[in-house]
């Protein structure tokens, strides 16, 4: 029986950034021939970054990526690693995408994988099952593959699949069983959702089961925008046993010894399996049977606790939304409440201490409490603290408007967002926004105010989640002997906007604990008012809610991105009208 | 040869609005019954409004739009109208689309077209072409109909097609063809793009002739937050001559005789047709070979100039996303500008001037006519005007934080945005932010500064028509002896921000005339850095203009939604990442 060296490279692509992305693949390409492989992967969309959306309709895009991967082929071998087969995702096409009326939306692209050995391009698969669901928008990029491409190396057939071919039955994986293949290589651009890996595991035993074959799935990490790449590579034996597992949300090279069945026959090349994926079958010379030296094992991380996960996705999204835009550092308002003090938590843990500035806000209404827990977090974290108070600029408004109620309130928050906007225009900083997704869920913000910011780093985190994340960070923290970040008083205290006197959310809204539970059934759940009251919540606190969400439509458009973590963020994942007139309560 | 009285309802219903969508139908097919119609036809997704978007996936509103359906045709009954056969679109569902690993994520839910007579559903049509391009997400919505519904009334059998399903060959039409049909209803919610209309009817034309039918195309009118529906419902013969057309942007009743050749066999009931669609055949009794009294004709209405017809969008856009959002008045900051004067005139035109509030906020370095010219402005549109100096609060903040160059000119920007929200939260204007196109492409606007509102009526529309539309819109008032609403020297300065001493756009970007063919080409184009300089342009303004715009995503991304009047407007229309090392000039 064979034995193949492969080689998994979780890494950080950059959308866009072809020249530094074919960069990545020759530097671990090295790293891996180092290690013996005599098979390299890397994740889907490797070359381009993942998802490039609508540059997949500019031509000369397209062209550019077409090109590096022809270089990208070139160089390894004038690296000397051209002996070495390297499979790599990248952006193809029969010509660019063309929407015209008498033509189906003529889209050419291809989310494609091209196996790439002696400096040229020696097979290519283009994905079968393309996602058009959750934040992707697949249907309207790609045109689907209709060739299962397998690829005799070593003595061992190897079928190509990227992604989505994983998490639909039938396709590629099926036809692989038919095709006899030994292994099936899945290359991923899967983002980030609190429990996905949970699901990810069985669906790639089950996979491999289906396929009677070897699975090794790819993974990239790192932060695009609202999405984060979480890794969770992993090799999972024809037997459900799984081989070897890397750890989340880090670059990480996973090599390990894999006995695979030598090739049969199959399914014939331009044959068509029961499944009406044509068989394309490409042969890579000069791989041995098995590999040199001592046996290589990647070994088995386990998933971490939920907290944990989350915490490192936030941390990832907002260092990767901060580097590969380049910014140099960041500015938030500190209010000495638990949300601030969580993003600045995160921030200084993305950035270091000395990249992040705090600024307390005070006002008229704010308790002495806000400005001395901002103080005791700038003292925990390191962070560069500032004080700026507002009552100044407020009173000449008040003096030149006659204005009453929440045009008060919300001037207060509108004046801090000058501040902040003031020092990032003035010193650089991208501004951090700090609603948790239970505020935005029920518009319990200022548009144009608190909501002011370029990221939000807790965006998509329930407020319920934000405490339990503040009390895993301390609580790990003192387990490693370090300082907790957050004070104590920002996690007990009860959560207040200080726009009026004595004000706590508690006027205005239920219990977290109550309304979170509503949020996620109606949100995340898609269930409606009768739904929710089934599930046994108060029929009027329900309706107050959802009207509270329906009506809060307008905020979230304009709202700043953020990390998403759950199986429905704000954003791409859930897009509804603003003027809308149904209303659950009729 | 029989001949049917056709009714083409071009009405404007609301999203998620059942109850009054309803009474919609109910309303005008009384009055097509009072015209003698045989045939009524309203709009695609009439019932539920169109798009609805994500509420395809809440269960409760798939349940309350199929009861409502049922509950239609029972109301025209009892109204006494059932015996006239009525054409409405709706949302269908075999049970709500669910996205889970192992299944093609499940789209249960149907874009769908019913025909009621005498109290029942008779027969109904699942939209087959799914468009997945520009705006749409259909894909994400829909499973496309696999059937031809053919219903024989009058002695003539009538196929029913929706939107998309013109729009591309093959299909419902070409079906149509060897099914032997001698009509084919066409229902839409197809969004006004300029120009779209001299596509639109050469398209009838042309399906019409591969039907060998009459095509009779019905289309809502109205604005959906970004979308505005035009109207221009017609009835084309299958020789290609144009029978009938409605007006544009208004609710307009068509009715119009057509003589129809009589049903032969064609195609069986359950048949399929070489286009793979099944045909379904239903019969409607009781309506008559030819109508009754004198003969209806709907008239020619010949489509209007461009400036005129975007202007008619652009304030039936603004109007109904005030009316259907409920807002009874709207709040804008007049600089003197060809920008907001264009805006307000719009808005007067839209609302009335009791319904628009004005705001003049001049600072030290408004210019004596920024004032003189936006009080002109008031009183030739009779809005309601103020003036609010933001010095007094531009200058406490700068005596409170130290701030220099851009950081001054923007807090100015930002001082007039929080008077404008201010005087929202007062008094409950809706804000109306001001950019134009050409300034969303480069960026060249402040974040939460003069892109503060809810609503942008001039979003998608180039700096270059927005001098073209104000030079229309006065003429038009010239022609009609009124007032021309803008001043002639907000339509002749050279544009300024007015943030610093004697400052000019031009100081910082290209002419208008050189920028926005660039930015044409660019966006709505797609073309790379190579194709606009092989269209002529310079290349050192080109990689300016195209870096400015690539920069400028994250603005755009916070930007308030605004009339979709071009074939890419931005928003869902041009979907690309903030974080994107991708440049033109490498």
């Amino acid at each position: 029986m064979p034995t193949l060296r492969l080689a998994l490279c979780q890494v950080n692509p950059s959308v866009g950034d072809l020249t530094g992305n074919a960069g990545l693949v020759r530097a671990w390409t090295r790293r891996a021939a180092a290690s013996g492989a005599q098979l390299v992967l890397f994740p889907e969309m490797m070359l381009t970054g993942y998802p490039v959306e609508d540059l997949v309709f500019r031509r000369s895009f397209v062209a550019a990526s077409q090109a590096a991967l022809g270089r990208l082929a070139a160089d390894l071998a004038a690296d000397g690693l051209g002996e070495l087969p390297v499979v790599v995702g990248y952006l193809d096409a029969d010509g660019p995408p063309q929407v015209s009326a008498d033509a189906e939306p003529g889209r050419g692209a291809r989310n494609a994988a091209a196996l790439l050995h002696r400096g040229d391009v020696v097979a290519t698969y283009f994905k079968h099952h393309l996602p058009n669901y959750g934040v992707f928008d697949e249907d309207r990029y790609f045109v689907p593959g209709d060739m299962l491409t397998v690829v005799r190396l070593g003595g061992v057939d190897v079928a190509l699949t990227i992604c989505e071919d994983l998490w639909q039955a039938g396709g590629p994986f099926a036809a692989a069983r038919r095709a006899g293949v030994g292994l099936v290589v899945n290359i991923n651009g899967s983002p980030y959702e609190l429990n996905k890996d949970d699901l990810r595991m069985p669906l790639v035993r089950r996979r491999a089961a289906e396929a009677g074959a070897t699975i090794a799935y790819v993974n990239m990490i790192g932060g695009q925008d609202e999405l984060v790449f979480e890794g969770d590579s992993m090799i999972v034996a024809a037997d459900g046993t799984v081989l070897t597992r890397a750890p989340q949300f880090v670059t990480h090279l996973l090599v390990h010894d894999v006995d695979l069945p030598a090739a049969d026959a199959g399914v014939g090349d331009g044959e068509e399996t029961a499944d009406g994926l044509r068989v394309v079958r490409r042969t890579v010379d000069g791989i041995p049977p098995s590999p040199t030296g001592p046996a290589a094992t990647g070994g088995l991380i386990e998933p971490v606790a939920d907290e944990a996960e989350v915490w490192q996705a936030l941390v990832l999204g907002l260092r990767d939304y901060v580097e590969k835009n380049r910014f140099p550092s960041v500015v938030l308002g500190l209010s000495g409440g638990i949300d601030s003090a969580v993003v600045a938590a995160i921030a200084v843990d993305a950035l270091g201490g000395d990249r992040v500035v705090g600024v307390s806000l005070p006002s008229q209404h704010s308790s002495e409490h806000s400005r001395s827990d901002a103080a005791d977090l700038a003292k925990r974290t390191g962070l560069d603290y500032r004080v700026e108070p507002i009552q100044p600029m407020v009173d000449t408004f008040l003096a030149n408007l006659s204005l009453s109620g929440v045009a008060v309130e919300n001037l207060q928050a509108r004046v801090r967002g000058v501040i902040l906007m003031a020092l990032s225009n003035q010193e650089g900083h991208l501004v951090l926004t700090t609603g948790n997704k239970s505020e935005l869920a029920v518009g319990y913000s200022t548009l144009y105010g608190d909501s002011v910011g370029g990221f939000n780093p807790i965006k998509d985190v329930w407020k319920t989640l934000v405490w339990r994340l503040a009390k895993w960070r301390n609580a790990e923290a003192a387990r490693l002997g370090l300082t907790p970040p957050i004070p104590e008083n920002s996690i007990g205290k009860p959560p207040s906007a200080e726009l009026s006197p004595g004000q706590l959310d508690s006027d205005s809204l239920p219990d977290y604990d109550v309304l979170d539970p509503i949020l996620i059934g109606y949100i995340d759940g898609d269930l409606g008012r009768d739904g929710l009251v089934a599930d046994g919540h108060d029929p009027a606190v329900v309706d107050k809610v959802l009207r509270l969400v329906d009506t809060a439509e307008y905020k979230r458009r304009q709202s700043a991105p953020g990390t998403k973590i759950s199986m429905k963020a704000f954003g791409r994942d859930r897009r509804l009208p603003i003027t809308n007139r149904w209303r659950e309560d009729g």
